[in-house]
């Protein structure tokens, strides 16, 4: 597995653009889209909030009943949730004028918004975002950074990955771009992911590749805890490295989830460390629990608590509340027998074991806190089961950032 | 019913006192005690957090197996969690030096901590602590309000409450106090409430009282999400009012009951509209939901959904955000099928119905979440459970506090 340069462009035959078509702010792109030159199948996790936007509604549908997907349009002004059937009826103009201009089915394009709830959608100046974005739209790598700036609301940088792996003799990439949530700023706390791939590879198995990914990647990235009503992930195949067509879970089929998942956990962890006012990626990695369900339930606890989201920005080796996010995760275990080690990549240090405190240099271990990158791994003693969750902490910063925004 | 004065003290033969102790601060109250003259039953309710503070496991004994109880000694300076064995020795301690003084048994002593957690309690100081509560306790109102100072960590003011009825031509008394919790002042999260009585009831019906009102009353309470080691929640009966004991759930027992809810309910509110920073108390009421425990997990959403407590803080009406917490709640339903309400005890505007927008005046809509006390009034449409949860706003000033402590 090599990894390269760039994002939704990496992959043969995948173009890109972002345009500034004023849905909601002035002088910023906030329109992208993904455009392949040969059809694509496509794969998609959605939001589980049971209020769905009006894209999510459109790409469940397409993604479900398409027999391919060759284009995305994204905004990243409005989210066009709780907008009724005028919200639907936008996701259908826009997916309308995309297939006419690039000459598809309307139901081979997909939409996706992000940004204010309970607004409706400018059409007419969405439909003028999508002609622009159609004449720019080209497959060099500088299109992709286009593309994925374009889709970033409060985040402070635009988030890429791609790579490379080898299969009967081809060159297959895969490459993808996100955008994050902001941690309480209000109205845009989506989380937009747009994977592309050369390879050819059946539906059924792409969809399960990244069913079975985003459990480990995406799904344990938690920032404010709210799950928003446009979350959506998209996975698009266009064949066009290749291979042999993967139609079974060979040795081939295993490359490709290796090489998706490194850029789904590339993606995921970016936005971890970019929550609004962020200082540090702060990630917890349980091993030796029961179970993997238990695993990731600890390790999200842990990541998700806005006690131990301080105590990591003010560099306070309180372990007593990761302890006390363990202890409330809903798994059952014995706090006794728990140890706890704060990391950094360079250095591990035991703070808890036994019940109590362990014999440490609250000095050091508030260095190892103020890293850029803070782990705290947590070994149950129980199985041999194991999980990592990313966040980030939760600093002083972020909240001038929405106080602002609010005054 | 008559609502009255006081809180602990409130109920005949209760005695109080509140005392610096110096556990933690300098110069200011920080440890209490509440006694009966005649022993009491005991019920009590704690942290479902698997890591569980020492006094909690101390008191559970207590409550589950002591044939009866007569003292209780609170501290707000350290948590005594995660302290092993140490820690658990120090609550025995405590109770020895207060049965001792007392001329009780030891297991007649329920004690409770809040303040940091995984730090040891200074045993000497504790002990000294109680010789003067011991020496100052009374049983006047200002007693009790002593008691209900000295147990705040960073309430900003005392939680007191009590209330008469009138059985068998007997006045019964119920009063109790509460600390709540800083929403995310680290170490601080914990709450403590105290509830005296001085009807006579069997303790398996006091029990049975206590747990069933805790769920409509304090579990309905969120500030930070975070379930602390040390959550404690007991009542004293110690049947001095004379009426004849209550052995069945008969008219006697359900109007002890609403008394009990009373003092229940107002100590949950006050806690709630005391979150660090708080500038509102933001009520959460929902109707016609299928299930009770639908109409609780709504409810509990929406009020915890920092989304939410930042709209009711910028006093800002965007549906969206309330639709979209309760939409990711667990509980399935329609989003179409929901209305939605503002109200502040004044006026009542419907905000969203059948999928959109309401016809209202953002203007007024925002004067009404400007209101010291905000209620979102969620109407599901499908059956006829009901539940009201309570929270508070997410003001910059208690980031500021928080800021602050941090630096």
């Amino acid at each position: 597995m090599k990894i390269i340069e760039g994002g939704v462009t990496a992959a043969a035959g995948f173009e890109a653009a972002g345009a500034e078509a004023a849905i909601k702010y002035q002088n910023r792109k906030d329109m992208a889209m993904v455009y392949s030159r040969k059809p694509c199948k496509a794969a998609g996790v959605f939001t589980s909030n049971v209020v769905k936007a009006a894209p999510v509604m459109w790409d469940k549908e397409v993604v479900a009943h398409s027999p391919y997907v060759q284009a995305v349009v994204v905004n990243s002004g409005i989210a066009n949730a709780c907008t009724g059937t005028q919200g639907y009826e936008c996701c259908r103009k826009t997916a309308d004028r995309a297939a006419e201009l690039l000459d598809l089915s309307a139901d081979a394009v997909l939409v996706a918004s992000t940004g204010v709830i309970g607004s409706q959608i400018p059409v007419d100046r969405i439909l003028a975002g999508v002609d622009k974005l159609v004449q720019d739209k080209k497959d060099t790598i500088e299109a992709g950074t286009m593309a994925a700036e374009a889709i970033m609301t409060t985040d402070t940088v635009s988030k890429q990955a791609a790579v490379q792996i080898e299969l009967d003799g081809r060159t297959v990439t895969v490459g993808g771009m996100c955008k994050g949530s902001g941690m309480i700023h209000p109205n845009m706390c989506t989380m937009l992911g747009f994977v592309t791939t050369d390879i050819a590879i059946s539906k059924e198995l792409l969809q399960e590749a990244l069913s079975e990914d985003v459990v480990d990647t995406f799904n344990m990235v938690s920032v404010d805890g709210d799950t928003s009503t446009n979350d959506t992930l998209v996975v698009l195949a266009n064949g066009m490295a290749g291979n042999r067509e993967i139609m079974s879970k060979d040795e081939n089929y295993y490359k490709f989830t290796e090489a998706l998942h490194y850029v789904n956990q590339t993606l995921a962890k970016k936005m971890a460390g970019d929550g609004e006012g962020a200082t540090t990626l702060f990630e917890t990695r349980v091993i030796h629990a029961a179970t993997k369900a238990d695993a990731r339930r600890l390790s999200k606890s842990v990541i998700g608590s806005s006690l131990c989201k301080t105590a990591v920005y003010g560099n306070d080796a309180n372990f007593g509340r990761f302890l006390c996010a363990l202890g409330y995760s809903g798994v059952k275990f014995d706090p006794e027998k728990v140890s706890l080690y704060f990391e950094n990549g360079e250095k591990s240090m035991l703070i808890y074991e036994n019940g109590v405190a362990a014999d440490y240099s609250e000095e050091e271990a508030s260095k190892i806190l103020a890293s850029p990158e803070v782990r705290v791994l947590v070994d149950m003693h129980t199985g041999d089961a194991e999980a990592t969750a990313w966040g980030c902490d939760f600093s002083y910063d972020y909240v001038k950032i929405n106080a602002d925004y609010r005054s």
